[in-house]
């Protein structure tokens, strides 16, 4: 299945992009060469000068604009060359692909589809914990070699925490307890509660931290999808019997695990996360701490998805089984279907 | 040509396979996963979860059955699903393939193919001086990046151990007498006998070690080939006219080399081998030199073998010269082919 | 498109091949293998035994033959067979392919193409200097992973020595000095004269060497082109106004770049290169730091070449654009691509 383009992606985060040095990633299998103009906003130019084929990453910044290393042809945010050294005349072909390029809730987002539909407001809300005054956010980014679905996958099934993340996440109350699982034509949500039950190690930590005591405690994964790949979790404990489920939530550790998984090539993923929380906000040494954390959890979830890749790449049109738990990605799989299937047919 | 799936391949020795720890290989493209149950009976399962094809390999032992590392559901040795974490019911599909697996001769025995087909008793009698009271034998394992049929060439046409092993097995002996090729329909006999002469460096020394002086000797090669790639080698010198030929060898050094040559993929192999004695059989001294010895001549015969690979790769279908000496090898080469297009047809 | 197989490429540097040791190296995608006679008269033989297709490189050279290491067969210069061990009947096939060699200009050269038509007059005079009693020449070899072309494109065009070799050779005046470019039906002659300059680094320190103080200068670069990848730069700098145009370039410093571009595969590249002068020719040191400061600058230009290549193959056929500095190298291109189609219908 083809990748989809007409999406907004996750590229970069802000600190990685600037005026000085240019940053190369490929996005959906496109070679991109990230930076600043003077005024601070972020551009994407194909990583090819029009020129001699080139890769732009191997010049520099000049005066906010790139210089190609090889013969110096220089380029503006929007791809337009602005001179071209020994030659006064700048043909009209003279410019590079310019990829629609905005920055929102604390990432830098890409269009690497066709430009004309890269409407801003198609940027998902969801992610807006990310930077929002309410909440504090922290995060990473984790390079899988596997097909992006397979972290859809992963998150929207969270049973693989009792064995993957057995020490940190995962207990037998997770597995004990069954998922809820919701659609609309645009979104997936699946919902677990557990009720009075000991916490994981990570949980436990965290809810000690903030009571000073251990607790029974409900703990509470609600999973948002959307397509391509977007996926938010409301995630958190509560001292047992406080009302967790039906939101009065203070008096617990509530957290946020925003991803935003952005497909390289059709064999390999940039995965972007953060963990946002409404509890111990101004506690720096917890940020850093929880960064180490899930870093090291989404380390773990990495050998298990590029293990899975392999397989089927081996295994392609196989039959596999499926079991209650799969629901939710299931329905995630035939939408992100859907939506490949429709541009397929629009292009 | 394709690999030759309805045989019995040597996959391990049994001390790699346990009850505790999971066995990753690949026989004949098909990547397994072996252990031992309660009983400690030998198992090989597909590497490959039924349910989101995670590799069993990145699972764990527990209780003598396999837990895939990802949700949790464990097989027996039969391939059946016995527990699904979260889920009471376990649906008709939830198992994996096994494959036919037998302990035998000192090897661990399995049959990538048509498990109906599977009969122990095919499984070669050649080899079972590995295990036989009346020799001790030892041996160790080689992975050539190079095609199974390869080492049988090699094997089957000892006349490179004047250039290759020049330093251990070849002499000018070698080279100077005549083969004498035989078969059957499903086995080929290639002999040379050297008499009255300096025995090579390897012979030489164990002759000395056994009589406490340098004598003139009778050297014999009794190369014994199945297909699809079982070859073991009668070898050994006694002095000179005590009638060796003839089966009075008692007075020399009697050895036995047992290869058992198992495709990873058409590209790669895992060759078994072992050396069996009926001289000095409690020295552990010469045991272990033994060892150190026919692994670095099979080391020599790797590089050899590798480069081979990779001409005859870029070559296919030029064709070559025939020697002599090649005799056996091509009568070896055309009933492999037999064997695979018989193995096509009734596919 | 194919590689042109009917040309002289230089292979090697004479003390690379000798009679004592094989040199393995592939030219225009063919596997070679060079070595020297008892005459010191360098051949090259086809790096596959016609036996059972052992590299010969894995062999050793044996009385001025090649001796294959696998089952001892051994080749004379011009391919047959001489010895078969065990075997006194050489059969007629016993040989293998021996590719016409000459060894001149300071070079050996090789013709992997049609043997009937390796007519040594073919060699390029135009390295001549390579060993010319009036020069003093010294060189090297650069490994490019790159198209044979990509070099040729970048010598043909030298405003890149402003951006890639901005610290040796670049300045203003190569991009504000217009080129001239000429062509015949077999060669391109790109020019470019600079009067009344400071010159580049690289060359305003051997002017100061030659003349004790610094003195604006004139700089010629004229490029010499034929068919395949043959390049020679008539390059140098002269005290301003004392006629170097009109030939009066004794009182600088003349050099000449010879390089002589080989196809390893469509891939990659064997340059050899050589800086000839006919300034300070006693002068050792300047020898060595010129080959030192010679192969920085080429290093420069394959990391510059190497990115161009995987950018054009990931997108073959899309157009590029062309600017007036590229007339040199499109005319060559065109060329090289007459040739090519030329010997495709040819063959």
């Amino acid at each position: 299945m083809a990748l989809i383009l007409n999406a907004w992606y996750v590229a970069a985060w802000p600190h990685e992009v600037s005026a000085e040095k240019l940053l190369s990633r490929t996005i959906c299998a496109l070679p991109m060469v990230f930076f600043r103009d003077a005024q601070g906003k972020a551009s994407a130019l194909e990583d090819r000068c029009c020129h001699r084929e080139m890769p732009l990453s191997q010049g520099w910044m000049e005066s906010c604009t790139v210089r190609c290393g090889y013969h110096g042809m220089r380029f503006d945010g929007a791809g337009q060359c602005v001179e071209i050294p020994g030659q006064e005349f700048i043909p009209p072909g003279a410019k590079v692909i310019a990829y629609p390029v905005v920055e929102r809730h604390g990432w830098i987002w890409v269009w690497p589809g066709d430009a004309s539909r890269a409407d801003p407001k198609l940027i998902p809300e969801m992610f807006a914990r990310n930077d929002h005054p309410d909440w504090t956010s922290v995060g990473g980014t984790t390079y899988v070699r596997g097909h992006y679905e397979l972290i859809s996958d992963n998150l929207l099934d969270l049973t693989h925490e009792t064995f993957i993340h057995r020490e940190s996440l995962g207990n037998q109350a997770v597995i004990d307890h069954p998922i809820e699982v919701e659609h609309t034509d645009s979104t997936v949500t699946v919902q677990r509660w557990m009720f009075n039950h000991e916490p994981a190690p990570f949980w436990k930590r965290n809810l000690f931290l903030k009571l000073g005591r251990d607790v029974p405690a409900d703990r509470w994964q609600i999973i948002n999808f959307a397509p391509p790949a977007n996926i938010v979790l409301d995630v958190g404990v509560a001292p047992t019997g406080m009302g967790a489920r039906e939101g009065n939530r203070g008096a617990g550790c509530e957290g946020c695990n925003l991803n935003a998984i952005t497909p390289e090539t059709e064999d390999s993923t940039w995965y972007f996360w953060a963990f946002a929380r409404r509890f111990q906000r101004e506690d720096e040494a917890l940020s850093k701490k929880l960064i180490e954390q899930v870093a090291g959890i989404f380390e773990q979830d990495r050998v298990a998805i590029e293990g899975v890749h392999e397989t089927m790449k081996r295994n392609r049109g196989r039959p596999v089984i499926h079991l209650i738990a799969d629901k939710g990605q299931n329905l995630a799989r035939r939408m992100v279907e859907g939506v490949a299937e429709n541009e397929a047919a629009n292009r």
